[in-house]
This record gives C-alpha cells, structure tokens and sequence, in this order.
C-alpha cells in the first residue's frame, strides 16, 4: 500500500485532490500508472447533479462516496497480480472501465455492460470512476481482463479516447450500419462527432451533422465532415432531401432531447434505423404508430460497450492524426475541475480535455 | 364485366350491401371467387372511425371511397389475366393484400410493405380493403404476385387465416425469438392469442399470455397456452419472475396502450426484446434512459409482413386443428355489420369472425 494524489469525489459540486492510500493489486489486477484520462459529460453530470454515484454501497465492489473520478484512462502497467497472465511490467494499456460479476447470464453471454450483479439499487454507475476507484489519479489498480494492451508506439493520449471511442463504436455495431449508407448525426458534442468521424471511416456516403453551435459545426469541419446543417440557418430537412431523397439509412441521436429525436425520426428513411447515442434527460413522447410502426424504423440504444476494446484501439491506431484532433486541451489533476469539468461545461470549442497526473 | 354482391364502406358507420361492376382481371390479375374473408381489428376502426380510408385517390390505385371491405381472403382461381404464369382456373389462393410498386426502393429491398410510392397523404392503408377492392364480395380482382397458391387440401377458413397469422408471424421474425427463450404476449386478443400460439409452435419455452378479460383467457386455455395471467387477480411481474427471475427474452405488445407497453418493458430481461404487434391510438411516454437504454431493450416494430406467406401457410397447413379453433364464428355477406363488426367489438369471446359471401 503506498499514497497516490487523486480527484475523490463526495458528491455534487465537491470534489477534492488528496493523497490516497492505494493497494496492492488482486491476483488478477495489474496496477498501471496513469498517462491521460479524459473528462466525460458523465464526470460533469456527476460534478453538476451527483449522478450515477454511489451513496449506498455498491453490490460488487462495496464503495461509496469518496470515489476517485475519471474512467476514460491509460497508463502503464507498473506491478501485476500473481495471477496475471497476459500483461507484463512496462505495457502500455488502455482501460475499459467496467464493474462486472462474469458470472450471471449477461455477463456469460458477453453483455457484460448489462451485469445483473453490478445493479445498484441507487443507480450507481457500474464503472470505474463511479463505483469503483477510476483514472483521475497517479496510479490506479484495474483487473487485467478489462485492461487491453495498446497497439505498438500508439500514443497515451489515443489510448484515453478508447474509451469514448468505444460508446460510439458500439452504437455503429448495433445500427448495423454499412459502407454506402447515408447517415445523419443529431449533436456536433464530444460524442456526436466521434460517432460522424466513425461512419465515416465506416464507409458511409454523405455524413450530416446537425447542430446550433456554430464553434462545434467549425470542429466537425476540421475533423473532414463535410456536410455541416445548422437548423437555426437552413431547413435541415431539405438539405439532407436534396442528397437522400427518401432520408438517410441511419440516424444517430447524440443530442438527447425531444426536439432533436424528433428531428432524427423524420430524417430517417423507412426501414431505416434510429441508433440513440446520448441519454435523455426526460422521458420522451413517441407517436408509436405513425412516426416508428408506419415508417418501420428500428430505434435501437446502446450503453457502453462489450468486446470492441480490441477493433477501437486498431481504428484509433490507424487513424492517429485524426483523432489527434479530438484532443483540445491537456491538463494537470490539480486543475481537473477548474480547467476541466468546468470548461467542458462552458467552453463549446472544447471536445476532448484530457488530465494528467504525471505534470 | 359483370355485376357481383359486396360489402362497400362509404365512411363512418356507413357500410352498403351492393351490387358492383367488377372489371375483367388485369394481365398480370387473377380473378378470384371468395370464400371466406375474416373481419380485422382494422375493419372495426374503419367502421367506427373511418380509419384509413381513402378520402382523396390514392396514388396507386386512384380509388376513394366507396371501397370493398375486408382484407383477410382466399378462394379459386376463376380467370387468369393474358400474363399469369403460374396460377391457373381451379387453384386455390391467399391473398396477401398489400398494395405496393414493385419498383421503388423499398420494393426492390423486399420491403414490399413500405412501398414509398403506396404512401397516401391522407394515412389511408395501403392494402386492398382499404385503397383498393377487397374481399368482402362475391369475388375480387388480385395480383398474382399476391395471390399464394395453398397447400393441397388445406380448408379455405384456414386460408383466410393467413393475413393475420402473417403480421404475427412477421413480428416473431423480427423479434428473433428462440427456440427455448421465454415469452410474455401482452393482451389476448385474436393478434395476441395467435401471437402465442406462434411463440408457441417456434419453440418458446414459458409463454405467459396476460389481459384482464376472463373469457379471452379461457380461449387462450382452449388454444393450449398454459401460463395465463389477469393483473386483476395475481401480481403478474411476480408470477413470471417465479419462473424467469430476470424476466422473459421477448415481450409482445399486442395491447396498445401505455399501462401494458409500461408492464411489457418490465417483464422483459436486461438485453431483451420488447416486440410490438400493436398500433398505439396515443403517444407513449417512454423513459429512453432508465427503461430502455440502461436495460438493453430493444423495441422493435412491425408493419404487416413481406415474403412471409409461404412460411405461413406451411404453419397453418401443420396445424390445422389448432388454428381451426381461431374461427368463432361463420357468418353471411349481407350481415357483415350486424352479426360481425359490431360483435367483434362487443362479443370477447369472439376470436376470428368469417365472413362467407357463398352463404
């Protein structure tokens, strides 16, 4: 045991940077120390509401407030469980931050993201960074099977994008989205333009994406999306009718509002699919039967991920200095509310802040 | 031409017995005499709500009201048109009434179903009964495309039953249910009864078939399904959960309503599948975060069917005693109304009223 600097939270707007104490790693935990990891908008609903944090404590892992934040990290493997098989002092890992039993029959079946064990009743977060100990820290102690070995010379910085990277990837496995299709994106945020960047190299023919802010549209032309839509500036529905007649193959909600879901709908062609990325604040109003039955529309969700790890690191690795650019600030751990959630928050140029606790 | 007795809808609770024209068949037409046509929820609608009748032409037929009633038919082959290949004078036929291009881009995909081109302005249904002649007359003019050639020896009552077992056995093909999985059907209705019943012949393991009407839960008893459920007797999420402690693998709203879409999302297992065979008269309030995204539900929609009559009247030709027992009650042309659609809407225990225009 030996004490590490971290971002504990203790609930909504109090997070404080202390000193630690930290374990020896499980039998089958290696201890990493970590390189970057990035702020999610799930660390500013927790900083902002308390969402997702454990108050009672957690069915698997028995935590509750303090939690170290973050579960969007990467590091390197500095000690391993006597059990350890596959992973060695001195790999470079990227975390997939999940708390799963491996046991139940999700977990069995490979849904381990639907754990009926890590349930909490409170609604606690089943991740790292929420129920368990995460990544806005010096060191951290992960289980080695949801620690993936980063491909050969990728960067720390892309190994902590795995991780959103991850959430978007998983929601173009569930639309079933294929090379030609046309494709709508609701939400120019963190995740919106991952999820254009990764139709794209997905194959897919024209990429809308729709948003108010004029500094994220800017951000989406940067990344190559060529096909900006402000709604407030032109009738979206047109512009996307005049390239896709009939609507688009796959609309990806990444906004999470009524309106923009309402918006995604109608821009999906039928028998289309309506892929929801973001969470909703509020419970939606659907017309069942004239705006999903009579357009046979599937709307398909996804919550995190389960077995991509190894095809997102291969996309982030061989397409560095595009996703370079998702990266917009780095920061030191001191600063991770201040300049970091508070900033996400604020500042709509901001994609991805990345926190290391190594300046 | 020549003149033939049928049942025209003219709008809202204005239904005639007349003597119509009816045209020679098209080239590519077969003429049909009827012998059996069962009365649909759907006729109910378009009887008490003018429900998707044509008030304008519709685009692919030209028709408006008044239109021949009924979509549920089979009968013989009377006349061939100049360009039918494979039926011939004698044979006995299913309709599949649907109304469709054959050209757009749906069509091409087999989406037959969504036709674009079939869509009518004013939501009038795209199937013959409601934009185009159908089958509550002495005889019909239909496709070949649509006319399904019945297995040998098969009884016309069965053959009537096609249409609504195919938009059941349509939304078990989309649900994807397995051989062994569990299953709740929400309502006992004639589209949830039958849904059962397929649930059933696929192989489903627990079928839990749930209303609050005694004599539709009798009838289920009658068809063989076991697990029956009234919420006003029992606590039925605890009943299921004592055989399926995580839920059921799929969920069939066959109800319509917010209470019993509520109650299916419920029963179902975290990354299971909520199929709705349903129309909803109203919007659905739906909690996307917490009842669907965080549980891994899916909730799939149907619309009719495409290519599925084959594979249906394999399944009613296997099991003819069975799906005999859907047929309540045989009734003549002249009192469609009376003796049918008014006692489809008042009588629970009727399950499929046939309507027999040879009477």
């Amino acid at each position: 045991m030996f004490v590490v600097k971290a971002a504990r939270i203790y609930g909504k707007e109090d997070v404080r940077i202390e000193n630690v104490a930290l374990s020896e790693p499980q039998d089958d935990q290696v201890q990493i120390k970590v390189k970057y990891c990035g702020i999610c908008g799930s660390d500013l609903h927790a900083y902002l509401e308390g969402w997702g944090l454990p108050t009672i404590p957690h069915p698997l892992t028995g935590k509750t407030v303090p939690i170290t934040l973050g579960h969007e990290f990467a590091g390197t493997v500095v000690k391993v469980g006597d059990r350890v098989k596959d992973l060695k002092v001195g790999d470079a890992v990227a975390v997939e931050p999940l708390i799963a039993c491996g046991k139940c029959e999700n977990c069995r079946k490979g849904f381990y993201n639907f754990c009926n064990n890590a349930r909490a009743k409170d609604g606690a977060g089943n991740f790292l960074g929420f129920s368990d100990d995460g990544g806005f820290a010096e060191y951290a102690n992960v289980d080695e099977f949801f620690a993936h070995k980063m491909p050969q010379g990728l960067a720390y910085e892309l190994g902590a994008l795995a991780e959103p990277t991850a959430v978007v990837f998983e929601a173009i496995k569930k639309s079933s989205l294929r090379a030609g299709e046309d494709v709508v994106v609701e939400g120019a945020g963190p995740i919106g333009l991952l999820t254009a960047v990764l139709a794209k190299l997905a194959g897919a023919n024209h990429v809308f994406v729709i948003d108010v802010s004029e500094v994220r549209l800017n951000k989406a032309k940067e990344l190559g999306l060529k096909r900006i839509l402000n709604p407030n500036q032109v009738d979206v529905s047109k512009e996307v009718r005049k390239e896709c007649p009939n609507g688009v193959d796959v609309s990806f909600e990444a906004a999470g509002v009524q309106a923009t879901f309402e918006n995604a709908l109608k821009l999906t062609k039928r028998t289309g699919t309506l892929q929801i990325v973001a969470l909703f604040g509020k419970p939606l109003k659907v017309d069942m039967t004239n705006d999903v039955i009579m357009q046979g529309v599937d709307i398909v969700t996804t919550l995190c991920y389960n077995n991509s790890y190894p095809e997102v690191l291969g996309i982030l690795n061989n397409h560095r200095e595009l996703f370079s650019k998702i990266v917009t600030k780095k920061i030191p751990l001191a600063a991770v509310v201040e300049k970091g959630i508070k900033a996400l928050a604020t500042e709509k140029d901001q994609v991805k802040i990345l926190v290391s606790p190594e300046v």
